[in-house]
């Protein structure tokens, strides 16, 4: 990456594309976050006048000499004593303002004082404050509302700033449609890549247009991308997601002008296209959106800060824990996002999905670790660098659920939002038990959990005592709910029963281990004594209850174990089988931390008990009761 | 002041004036940096169908089974086999993708594999971004570039987010004028402040609406807030800088409303007044710059923020080696404005100008050091706590110089700035003998100076070696310049030498002590044999070239002994006296270090030296030159 970097500055560089933009004069109250693109000097000194800094008399100081609380002095008004307000040019000849507390009016035009001055008290000399000629802001200066004030008082108006550098963004690919254009069709993909790269070019201070989507059509894609160098200073072609698409744009760069780099060793990114025509920059980014993204950070973003004569601002970096291992990637570099939060005394980084195509793992990121070319990857519990994306302090203001997943989860999530700014609830899904192990290795500050005890019929307790050995914990009712059948909407195969699984035109789809609801299905299919082995795609495992309800809507299942408000979300139609208690299990040093305090109250409050209520198949009668604490 | 924001907010509470703003939908490719009013739900699920990862061929997993390289399995293309392109829609009951690479086209229709594959191998299934009904942004939470991709991924074309606060700005004051209405009278005061609290409204998300200047009438002044507060959030009332115009502000508060607080024990920022108006906040805010900017920072800011749904960021805080002793206001709390540097390990903090109408001590801060109320004030060498106001990154990219100035450290400063994007020089100016005395503590990387020595003629060395003993140091040559009186143009007074400055009808203005012009002047009054008691304004001193051209400019002195190109910015007569040596002390530490190298090489260069030649009244024949070194 490092090489790939540098041929691409230095072919720039020759090409003398890399040289600061030019200016443009705008109005100084509308130059907000604009760069200077000359030093600024003051026109005028800032007072332009010795100004009295009192209310009071302006005096010469010489004249007030003696004047003691013993031997007051009389001073002749308009001779000697000038009344002035704060702000008032000093009368001239006069040197000291003595302030109207420490003045006594004879009422006969004479003043009384009763204390000598030294010259200049009380007075602004002309230029305290800026000095006409002085710098006032050198060029490359990013502009605040601070230096627009100084700006305004030294005399400008208007002010010489770096034009925006205008990048053109092609988005290219057969199977691209417009966000709001439904029905969407199988094989076709909204083009959301331009909208995000629009967006980060905004934050790096260009000016971007989004051309219009183009088909893999290589002649309109030249076409359109000599058009656009002829208006921009930089070209972005994102490439459709088929594997062709992104050697069109390497063609065309190599054919418009000059390709210098097709393909890093950067994991996501890899096939990126880095070239020079007619003296700009072309650049072919990635399709899949996480790849998109983290290329333009690595090589639109330094270069854009170049153009305004800027760096991009340096990212604060934290020493973290992996709570994964994580296999390094042969021969590439890889940047695995990741979840942080401060849990007790250690900030814990979550790796996220690595998948390219998984946006959502750069909107939950909080970080990205990076994992070196032929590096041996990182054991869980390893302490990693960490390149840190939101502020550390909303990172500290976070809570951090790893475990089973519930609707109401998502709810919470919101409704802590609401309530207390700043504060938030990230959670990850990697079922009940996962989260109790996430507890014991103290990665999470609460875990959702709904784990059967199959002697005793209770929820939680028994795996707590088990797995939280030692720990004092708190387990929480969050609500009843209803776990049964997720099946197509009509019950095409007119499933009844769990029995049915096991018929062989049956496709279902299960739930990972770990997961309260397969042991729950785990319980149910021993006492029925129901071999798993004869139900199709048993082995087939989804974390989520939201994802064993797509693959029975897309048609890859015909049926699932889950909850109603899964099925509901995805209009299917729902068998009920079985009541479980889902419950929050939480350290009790959490349980009594500020941190989780508003957390606790939205749970306890009736608000929130009547909005999981209103998702239906949820009894929330004993909502935010502690059921068992250690 | 913590009493005082309780106090407001807590009125604000009660008339409902802290509630989150009303929602407003925009296009998502509008919405970067707005705040989302409601939580944001997927329509669609991401992919929104099972979708080939790989360019290759689509198959049912089972089918495949018992493939391997020693027996090849041939499939049907059509019946069994299918092409796809990445990111086409698997066909149905297909739920696998092997690589066309690991294809072999037998060319009759039939399809040859070397190995068997697993369900779902290769395969974006369904939902496995987004899935519908999952939550994707909850609401108060600010758009990243990378959000709007995901909202848009999730089918949303427009969405919801909080209207911006409005802000109405009323700068008052009879003395005000706009800016660019030229010439400026002694006692009129440009507004900038108004442009400072516009911006600053913008940075917090707010949208702020000048209202016109308005002379210190009250009734003027209470019918333009009155009808302010219909059509705003806020209205901010900004007094005029005489003394009794914020009483206007309170008694208006008080008429249209009610008044909360008068007056804060915070310095700079006294003369606040907080009040509440047809349940609106209203704010008015001291007529000093730094004051205003200070005060709307604790005040407005926190409210912008909370009517946003939002916590203002928290600032990173760094102990810092403060260079100065600074007393403590008494009664007051007092904020500091500071410049930070990191010389060597240290980081240190060197106090700007206190003076609350210094709007350049706040354009030049840093940071800001909190002196709490009643504390006994921080001795020199002292670690603080510093809130930074720039990246630590960029304050540790700041070249230090602590000493004596010259407009050419001026040009230095921009010459940087433009030449190497991130870099900055900061320059405090303190005189040369002060220069040598901070690189002695460790404060600075460098001092401008140019102290005469009376025996030997040279400059600087001896000076050095006795303040700098046992340091390494590097002298580098910058300027020859010329030193002369500085009168106003036309001479009046007739001033011809130095002997003309004991006249009974000349004023003189002098320079601080410690400056190498001083000690100048004072060896060239020793060697005339002139008395400096005979000398009118031998006790006021100047800190600064210009500020001493300024006093003569403004009539406040008849002469002051400087250089040419202080005269010359200010269009004043100047007699030439003595030639003398500027020069630049490095310790020899930081004259080999990375940060440093920028500028040598600018000092090196042929651009530069041009530059200070065009100032005139210099010699840059040397420029650049070690003259010694230890």
């Amino acid at each position: 990456m490092e090489d790939a970097l540098q041929r691409f500055w230095t072919a720039l560089q020759q090409v003398g594309a890399l040289a600061p933009m030019a200016s443009e004069s705008v109005p100084v109250d509308q130059a907000l976050g604009r760069v200077t693109a000359e030093p600024v000097f003051a026109r005028t000194s800032v007072p332009h006048y010795h100004a009295a800094a009192m209310d009071g008399i302006a005096v010469r100081a010489d004249e007030t000499l003696g004047a003691s609380e013993t031997s007051p002095l009389q001073l002749a008004v308009g001779t000697q004593a000038t009344w002035v307000d704060t702000g008032d040019p000093l009368p001239p000849d006069t040197n000291a303002v003595i302030m109207a507390e420490q003045v006594q009016d004879l009422g006969d035009g004479r003043l009384e004082i009763m204390a000598a001055v030294a010259p200049w008290q009380h007075v602004r000399p002309m230029g305290e404050d800026l000095v006409a000629t002085e710098l006032v802001l050198p060029e490359n200066h990013t502009l605040s509302a601070v230096d627009l004030g100084a700006v305004t008082a030294a005399g400008h108006t208007c002010i010489d700033v770096r034009c925006r550098p205008r990048v053109a963004i092609l988005p290219t690919g057969s199977e691209l449609v417009e966000a709001g254009r439904a029905p969407l069709q199988p094989g076709a993909i909204v083009d959301f890549n331009s909208v995000v790269l629009a967006g980060q070019v905004r934050e790096w201070g260009g000016e971007p247009t989004r051309l219009p989507i183009t088909a893999d059509d290589r002649s309109l894609i030249r076409d359109r991308v000599a058009a656009a160098l002829e208006q921009h200073e930089v070209v972005v072609v994102n490439a459709g997601s088929s594997a062709g698409s992104e050697d069109y744009t390497a063609s065309i760069v190599g054919e418009l002008g000059q390709l210098l780099v097709h393909g890093v060793a950067i994991r996501p990114g890899h096939p990126l296209v880095l070239g020079i025509a007619r003296d700009k920059a072309l650049i072919g980014l990635p399709g899949y959106p996480v790849s998109a993204i983290l290329t333009s950070e690595f090589f639109l973003k330094p270069l854009l800060y170049r153009l305004q004569g800027l760096l991009p601002p340096d990212r604060p970096r934290q020493k973290a824990t992996i709570t994964r291992k994580l296999l390094s990637p042969m021969g590439e570099e890889e940047y695995v996002r990741v979840k942080l939060g401060q849990v007790g005394q250690r900030l814990m980084a979550a790796p996220l999905s690595r998948g390219a195509g998984v946006i959502m793992s750069m909107v939950r990121a909080d970080g990205l670790v990076r994992i070196p070319r032929f590096s041996e990857g990182v054991h869980a519990g390893a302490e990693v660098d960490v390149e840190v994306l939101r502020s550390i302090d909303e990172v500290r203001k976070t809570i951090v659920a790893i475990g089973s997943h519930d609707l109401a989860l998502d709810l919470l999530s919101n409704a802590l939002a609401r309530r207390t700014p700043g504060a938030s609830l990230a959670s990850a899904n990697v079922g009940s038990l996962g989260g109790l192990l996430a507890l014991s290795r103290g990665e999470a500050h609460l875990a959702g959990s709904h784990l059967l005890d199959e002697k005793s019929g209770e929820y939680n307790v028994s795996y707590i005592e088990r797995h939280l050995a030692g720990k004092r914990v708190v387990l929480v009712q969050l609500a009843g709910r209803v776990q049964g059948l997720i099946v197509p909407r009509g019950n095409p195969r007119g499933i009844s029963s769990l029995e049915d699984l096991a018929r062989d035109d049956v496709q279902f789809v299960n739930r990972q281990r770990g997961s309260g609801t397969r042991v729950l299905l785990d319980y149910e299919l021993t006492r029925r004594k129901l071999d798993p082995r004869r139900i199709r795609g048993y082995e087939r495992e989804q974390y989520t209850h939201l994802a064993v309800a797509a693959d029975v809507a897309s048609g890859a299942a015909d049926a699932g174990l889950g909850i109603l408000a899964a099925a509901r979300a995805l209009e299917l139609d729902f068998l009920p089988l079985f009541d479980e208690q889902y419950q929050l299990v939480i350290p009790r040093e959490f349980y009594e931390s500020a941190l989780l305090a508003p957390l606790l109250e939205i749970v306890g409050g009736p608000d929130f008990r009547a909005e999981v209520d209103a998702l239906g198949g949820y009894d929330v009668s004993s909502m935010g009761r502690v059921v068992w604490e250690s």
